[in-house]
């Protein structure tokens, strides 16, 4: 363990959260996060490192109309799908998505081992997310943001 | 070398910007930067991989108004100056710097061999950037950023 004290962090000592809050049947379960940027106060953009355990995919494959997302791949061996097909990423290899670009995307660890990442999101308001294989979208409905089915109606929050 | 497509690329692959643009006195000559959240077409944020040989610092001591940044060390060794002391980083070792503390912070490679680092900058408009060791600062004039004396002159452009 370091003796890190702000504005510098070990991203070990940062707690994950395991899995996501899709409503069902969406919920992913082996994604590991770690909100960094969070951890170290900044609020115009998030940084998580993410583990996934083999067979995990990132997220539910998407795309965002506002927010630009970058990754980095630090260890083990990640497949990006998008639109144009497959690529086998590995360490020191890179991708985004930038915003408004309708390219849905998703990583998926098919390997036998862990694969760690760093994901970059800003959080530029007003942001709609689409996910073009499933009945899901993310929309701003009341001042919040929803997960809607793709006729409007909303999922049940993960709270209720 | 990959056979990487757009969305993603070999983080090796971009071409690296060797120095910086800051006005004599205060120029740099060993940082190696390679700007692949460009390269990726992000406009939200820049992201960029830094080399930094020994005895390189990563800029001037400096703090930003509005724009957050985040670094996270990939290989070698740091040191993380600030106004609470000096830190020593590694791989797996992350720092940022919020929007608006007046925090000037500095990396330097005071080890015998190259260190690598990924630096997250927002582009929020309208920032300014105080450096607290030097007669500098960046400030909006006439529509442009520029690097101003402490007392409001401009240092000659770049291209001038």
């Amino acid at each position: 363990m370091s003796d890190l004290k702000l504005p510098a962090l070990d991203a070990a000592a940062v707690p994950a959260v395991t899995g996501s809050d899709h409503p069902a049947p969406y919920r992913l379960t082996g994604r590991e996060k770690r909100a960094l940027g969070d951890a170290l106060g900044l609020e115009n953009f998030g940084v998580n490192l993410v583990r996934l355990p083999p067979g995990a995919p990132s997220t539910q494959r998407h795309w965002h109309s506002r927010q630009d997302e970058f990754i980095y791949v630090l260890d083990g061996e990640l497949v990006l799908v998008t639109e144009g097909g497959e690529q086998r990423l590995t360490a020191g290899m890179a991708a985004s998505f930038p915003a408004g670009v309708p390219d849905g995307h998703v990583l998926i660890n098919r390997s036998g081992h862990d694969a760690l990442y760093l994901e970059v999101g800003d959080r530029t308001p007003g942001d709609a997310v689409d996910y073009p294989d499933i009945d899901l979208m993310v929309r701003r409905v009341g001042g919040e943001e929803r997960y809607l089915h793709k006729d409007g109606t909303p999922y049940p929050r993960a709270d209720d």
